[in-house]
């Protein structure tokens, strides 16, 4: 690796630190360094002066505190999904890649965890898990790793039923800015002992520490699952089958919302034949009589509403490549435009304001010369509206990111989030003093500078 | 109120300035600092120098700014029922009444939340959802209020189905040291909207700040709940058959172990004839058929381990009598002692330790010379050791607390917590290093020191 490549902001004496301990393991390789500046959205590239592999927690705290003493910034990276820019390193510095602490260190049936290194990634789990009767039910899409997972505050299309990863994390290892390595608690199932560092480091983006093993909740594979496929004349309908059976009590394992473009992309991307009018895709956890039983309540709802047709995906197989049609829904809403690079909201309102939030969005985005999608975890009041923008112009850049400001605003009005489990990452810091007033800004900013004193921990991201 | 009985710790432009602002809601007298300055444990009373009854969040900002100019602690007090000396005024200063901020600000059924202020008791929320269909499940036993069931994170019977405070607890409006107000979030289901203020504050025991609202999620009634009784032979096998219970997935919604000393005090505080062996107070909620198959698989387990009964109570009044019987166990422990103070022990493990961890507790304590019972949230790997101790006896209480100190090294040994619902208080200050090594308690510090550099808020609690 040619020090040729070095940038001006790393010093020479960190990178022969960093080559020292990492060996081969370290990389100021350009191509290595562009693929750690970027994730998977329409942010910039920005790439960091090196990339150090850890295989341990021990690893990351040598970096770490090799960063420290040189003032560089450090940059976790698990697999790069991110989509608010949270792994570009902005103020130049080092990324820690924590790809290869891929260990599955202990699976414990009779207490329903188990403790990961944080580069293990979700599906990686879920293969691992095969056999124990468990499973690990965080499921954002793409297959990012678990640590990165906790540090975005990830969740997904499960969340209606199992929680975020807020919700799924017992407690976790971090390197804090200082080198230290804590562990945030034990594997009790509660504990009122004490600040919830849990939760602090939980969508923390890097910027609090370096989380680098975890220990993550399981739960009993349940004895019957069925998902179902329902379309609807409008969107209105469809967000209101949703809204209806959560507030009657209906345990819904999953109810994602694509409107009419999603479903055409779906169709496209994954050889379905769907109608392409907004559908819910739902799925039901439980008893055979359990699924049974919700799913008859859930059809009579739809109907209700106009609901077109109902279509139960049973077999495994089938359920299977359903989903992974809803996953692959992003980048095949990115295929109608070929070329398009994504921008993406991602609020997140109380469902009683949902379909109200979800029309306006609509009525709105109807006035864009961009095209756009959507796509949403509508049990948890979470959606997305995806923008197909043309990388090359600045002009659509600036529309779609207009629209999402306004998303954004409507959202909070009604006592929203402006993001669901997108992040903040160096996307919507803009967004956090709307959402928590100048008080809780600055609670924030307090608790950063106590943690991070000089400001190195993935700077740019969360808090300005 | 006369001057005579101020302190010198607090000086007397401190109380006219409260006195000016709260008028005969700002109170001296003997009697009411000595209220405020304990709660339902054997910790030493500990007077404030002066009590604010606060009306609404502008009184209790103007409250914690004043002390602020003063340097002089503010000590939030709800109903008085914690249990670690949580309300003593260590350093002197101004409790701050919540009591009075007890109004349901808003019942939304749409969204299955409420918004409370934090004075609102849980028996107060209970009475006042009636006829909603929706219920608040954490339940301690104690009526306290829901801001100090906040702040120390607080738990108890239902949490095996429903969590903690912390999973419960959507967004919260507290005020900081600087006397800022601060709401932690919205109402959306789910947001990964920078640092999660709202669990840093669960749990903080009013050490970060002094909780005025919150909005808190609600569950649907379920349609059928069933509980029932099961007495075993030992204390292992009624620990084993809640664990197997859970190991399965059974979905329980409370399981309360008794031991034969709490089933003697249950019996004679609450006029019932049960066994006094080690009982499991069951309790199931779902649909008529869930609840059904989930009681006759507890049933077999339970029968399988050598469980000589199993009694249901079905109807509403019973189910209500046994529940107040459960809940009343702990001043029923305490009158089996007559003028006795009580000493807790709290830890909680993960759930494969739970039956070893009571095994050794118990036999530790078979060698103590005080009188103790057990009582314990099982479910959730949490139980209490209630230790009889003769106020007047500085060596009960030297007893008493060595073997809390040994109860709490052997759970952190086997990774559980030395508090699952407590809290720190000034009891447990020195287990907290123990838990979470100097890294994790020197990251509480300057958590602490950022948002509370003067030191003002609760001091000598949670952090030393």
């Amino acid at each position: 690796m040619a020090d040729a490549e070095l940038t001006a902001a790393a010093d020479t004496a960190l990178h022969d630190e960093l080559r020292g301990r990492f060996g081969d393991r370290y990389s100021t390789a350009a191509a290595v360094r562009e693929h750690h500046g970027k994730d998977d959205s329409h942010h910039p590239v920005i790439p960091p002066d090196g990339v150090a592999f850890a295989e341990s927690t021990a690893d990351v705290a040598f970096a770490v505190r090799a960063c420290a003493r040189h003032g560089a910034p450090v940059i976790p990276f698990g697999a790069g999904t991110s989509i608010e820019g949270h792994v570009q390193a902005v103020c130049g510095g080092i990324s820690i890649d924590l790809g290869r602490m891929n260990r599955v260190l202990a699976v414990r049936p009779d207490d329903l965890d188990v403790t990961v290194e944080a580069g293990v990634t979700r599906m990686q789990l879920d293969r691992e898990l095969r056999g124990t009767g468990l499973f690990f039910p965080v499921d954002p899409g793409a297959d990012a790793t678990l640590g990165g997972m906790a540090a975005t505050g990830a969740s997904g299309t499960t969340t209606v039923r199992y929680g975020t990863m807020r919700d799924n994390v017992v407690s976790l290892t971090a390197v804090l800015a200082s080198g230290e390595v804590v562990r945030t608690g034990g594997r009790a199932r509660k504990s009122s002992a004490g600040y919830d560092l849990t939760n602090l480091l939980v969508g923390s983006e890097g910027t609090l520490g370096v989380i680098t093993e975890l220990t993550l909740r399981l739960h009993p594979v349940p004895e019957a699952m069925a998902a179902a496929v329902c379309s609807f004349p409008g969107l209105e309908e469809a967000v209101r089958s949703v809204v209806e059976a959560v507030q009657m009590g209906v345990p819904l394992a999953r109810a994602e919302l694509l409107d009419g473009t999603a479903m055409r992309a779906v169709n496209r991307h994954s050889g379905f034949s769907y109608a392409e009018t907004p559908a819910v895709f739902f799925e039901f956890h439980g008893s055979e009589a359990d699924v049974e039983a919700n799913g008859a309540m859930v059809q009579e709802i739809s109907g209700s509403l106009g609901g077109t047709s109902f279509e139960y995906a049973r077999r495994q197989d089938e359920r299977t490549r359903l989903w992974k049609a809803r996953h692959d829904a992003y980048p095949a809403i990115l295929a109608l435009r070929p070329g398009c690079h994504g921008l993406t909201s991602d609020v997140c309102v109380p469902v009683s304001r949902l379909a109200q939030c979800i029309a306006e969005t609509r009525d709105d985005m109807k006035r864009a010369t961009i095209p756009w999608g959507i796509v949403g975890h509508v049990g948890d009041g979470n959606f997305h509206a995806v923008f197909m923008i043309d990388p090359d112009s600045e002009a659509e850049l600036a529309e779609a990111e207009a629209i999402n400001e306004r998303i954004v605003r409507r959202a909070i009005a009604m006592e929203g989030t402006c993001t669901g489990e997108h992040g903040i990452g160096m996307g919507k810091i803009g967004f956090l003093r709307e959402e928590f007033g100048a008080a809780g800004v600055s609670a924030m900013r307090a608790v950063k500078a106590a943690l991070d004193p000089q400001g190195i921990m993935n700077p740019g991201k969360v808090v300005a």
